[in-house]
This record gives structure tokens, C-alpha cells and sequence, in this order.
């Protein structure tokens, strides 16, 4: 019997913001995986660390720091090979995703690789869209709203195209594009009506007015979120 | 000292999905508010029922039956009216809020109600949004992918307009849209890009292609996910 592969949403930041199967599976797992920069500590492992029993085999994908769109394959290849063979040999697999792993995760590229071969489970986890509108205290959507979720690499033609009429947007991976975003949203009129957060939940967390950060990039896990129509629920 | 008020995501029906935060507010909590239905059971209470430790004070807000487009504002004022009379009394009061509270949850009617008058905190859940991707084993939404999340209750027309040409697309609040929605899906060419979540994570599930569903109507709580360029991770 070969074990399964769970791919586990650890929420957004906030240790307590697990589920409680999330954190029961990954107590029970014997093997834990998980996404790390090239050097440093692991996001996804630091989220969990106070829940973890001690004593669990630990894979660490060591994500190379290039500037390539799609993280490297090769990094997923070893990890899917270290991964199957606790599979093979009975042994379940948690692997930590930060937010959710499905919500534009890095866990999809494992998923694609393991899917056919072994049993998986996906636990959803809050994902940093909706953890980012409870900390502003402001609806995310509401109603008849649509809700455009856009990532911000995109080019700032497509970027205005996607954003032009938008109700109610979630800008996400803001990071070093943080000034053309804020170029698009002005060109807009959308400026006003957009709010930054900065690593929601956790304790460096960070809230603004868009238009009052001076600032030329912000981190990685970073949102501005955006309601054309001032506050949802008014 | 005034109590303060929890805006519960209670997760999108299992119940081991709820956070560990909303676990134990939830049980710490004197009072407990939750929409439930003009008959019958509350489904945010079903959820977290066999948590909850017993003696608290329920306040039930029974929602009239109305085809109307927004839900009776009666029931909110006068829930505002019986959950501040607790909060000005020193008593917390956790409402609970079937998946997360901000996306398109009635919470924000109390919160507009509540917020400028006394402290209040938002939990978030793990949306329907995710809780449908992760038991359709399929991501969401991956790299720079943009996410529609598009209310089925909008007209045919606007529908169209909103669907066409997406990456990535959440039909919501299916219900007695169904028909509409699969006209739409099929005049974009995008029927058989689709697929239906009924009741994601509870016992009693359904998950089928959407163009196999011969169906009129679906429950309130059901989703449509498309993916226009088939599965994201390939």
C-alpha cells in the first residue's frame, strides 16, 4: 500500500489560521515537504513550526533565486523523486503550501508530477485573498460583485485591459512591479479606492492607502486590494 | 469595557475545516449569532455543531423567503439591535459565517452596522472558492493566470460579457441560474471547460463535467469552475 500525498494549505501567515484537519494531517505525517529560498528559512515550514511534534523526515525544495517566470522544474523533479519513494514505501507525505496550495501555489507543480502515480489529497487552506480583506475589515466582494483576481507580472498594457471597469480587484505577487501598478491604478482613477497590505496576519504585518507608499517594490506577499465603488457593504 | 465582535469563516462545510483561531473563539465565545433559513436548521451552526461546548446564548437570524435581490434589512437591524445590547454588556459575540466572511458573505450587513460602534474582529475561512478546487483535484488558478469570480445571478448579457475570453473562472451562486449559465458556457465555447462542485467537502458532495448535468436548478451551494485552457498545470 503506498502512502498518500497530502498537500496541506497552512493559511496565510497566522499559526492559528490552520485548519484543524491541515494540522492534524501534518502532526500524523511522517515526512514533511516543503518550498525554501535558495539560502534562509522556509515560509511554509515557519507558518507550522510551533505545531510540529518533532522527530518528522523533512525534504526541502530549495528554490534557485533566478528571475525566470516559472520556478525551476528541475528542483520539482528531484523533490518528486525523493517524495515517491516515501510514497512507495508506505510513508504519507505532507507537503506545506502557504495560503492555499491550489490558490496560484507552487504546489501544482508536484501535484502534476504525482497525481496519476499515487493517491492525493488537497486540504484548502485560507488563502492570502481572503485573509487580506478580513485584516483591511472590508468586504472582499459582495453581492453581485465580480471580482477580478490579476497578477501583477503582467504587462501594464494587459494590466490596464484587466483592471479598467473592474469592481471589486485583488492585484497579487506585487513585489518589484509595485510601481507599475500603481502607474495603471492612477491612469484609472483607481488610485484613491486601492489599499495595500503587506504580509497579512502575520506580526510584520504592514496596512496602507495605496497612494501614501512612497516605496519603488514591495515584498512578494504583498495585495493591493481594490473597490471601485468606495466600501463594499455601503 | 464593551465585548467584541468575531465575524467567524467557519469554512465551506467539512467541519475539521474551520481554523483553529475561529475553534476557539468560537467555544470562548458567551454568545453565538448565525443566518439560518425561515424553517429549518442553520447550515453556518450545522457546521461547527459539534464543536460548540453548550450554555451559550444563541441569537438566530431567520432570513425571510423572498426572491428578493438583497436579504431583509429587518433582520439585520434587528440582530444589530440584540447582538449590541450583549457587546454593551461586556459579552463577545462570535457570528458564525459559512466560509469565509468577505467573500460575498451577509456578514458585512452587521459589519455595517456594527463597525463604528464597537470593536470587531474578522476571521478568515477557507472559501467555497478553494474548498471546490481542492476537491475537483484541480488548481484554481496558477502562475499569471487571471481569476474571474463572476455572481450567476447577473444577467445573460453581462454574463457573457464577463466570461469571455477567461483564463480562469468561478461561476458562483448557481442556484436557479443553472440553465442561463450553461447557455452562456456553451455560446463561448466553453462548456466543456467546465465543471460543477455541489456542496464542496460536506457528505453530501457532487462534483460532475457541467455539460453532463441535465439538471434545471442547483442548490444555492454550488460553483462553476472553468478553466479555458484546460488543466492549469499542464
Amino acid at each position: 500500500m503506498s502512502g498518500t500525498l497530502y498537500g496541506l494549505g497552512t493559511g496565510p501567515g497566522d499559526p492559528e489560521l490552520i485548519t484543524v484537519k491541515a494540522l492534524r494531517l501534518l502532526q500524523a505525517a511522517p515526512v514533511l515537504a516543503y518550498p525554501a529560498p535558495e539560502e534562509g528559512e522556509s515560509l511554509a515550514r515557519a507558518i507550522v513550526a510551533e505545531h510540529l511534534p518533532g522527530g518528522q523526515t523533512e525534504i526541502v525544495l530549495r528554490m534557485p533565486m533566478v528571475a525566470a517566470r516559472f520556478p525551476a522544474q528541475e528542483v520539482y523533479d528531484w523533490a518528486a523523486e525523493e517524495i515517491g519513494g516515501h510514497l512507495e514505501a508506505g510513508r504519507d507525505v505532507a507537503v506545506l503550501c502557504e495560503g492555499d496550495p491550489f490558490f496560484y501555489g507552487s504546489f501544482m507543480y508536484l501535484f502534476g508530477r504525482m497525481a496519476e502515480r499515487f493517491p492525493v489529497e488537497v486540504v484548502p487552506g485560507v488563502s492570502s485573498l481572503t485573509a487580506c480583506a478580513a485584516v483591511l475589515g472590508a468586504p472582499l466582494a459582495a453581492r453581485n460583485d465580480v471580482l477580478t483576481v490579476v497578477p501583477a507580472p503582467l504587462d501594464e498594457a494587459d494590466l490596464a485591459a484587466r483592471l479598467r471597469g473592474v469592481e471589486a480587484a485583488a492585484v497579487i505577487k506585487v513585489g518589484r512591479h509595485l510601481q507599475k501598478v500603481r502607474k495603471v491604478l492612477t491612469e484609472l482613477e483607481l488610485l484613491d479606492r486601492a489599499r495595500y497590505v503587506e504580509r497579512a496576519t502575520m506580526g510584520s504585518q504592514r496596512i496602507l492607502p495605496l497612494d501614501s507608499l512612497d516605496e519603488a517594490n514591495a515584498p512578494y506577499f504583498s495585495m493591493i486590494l481594490v473597490h471601485s465603488r468606495g466600501e463594499a457593504w455601503a
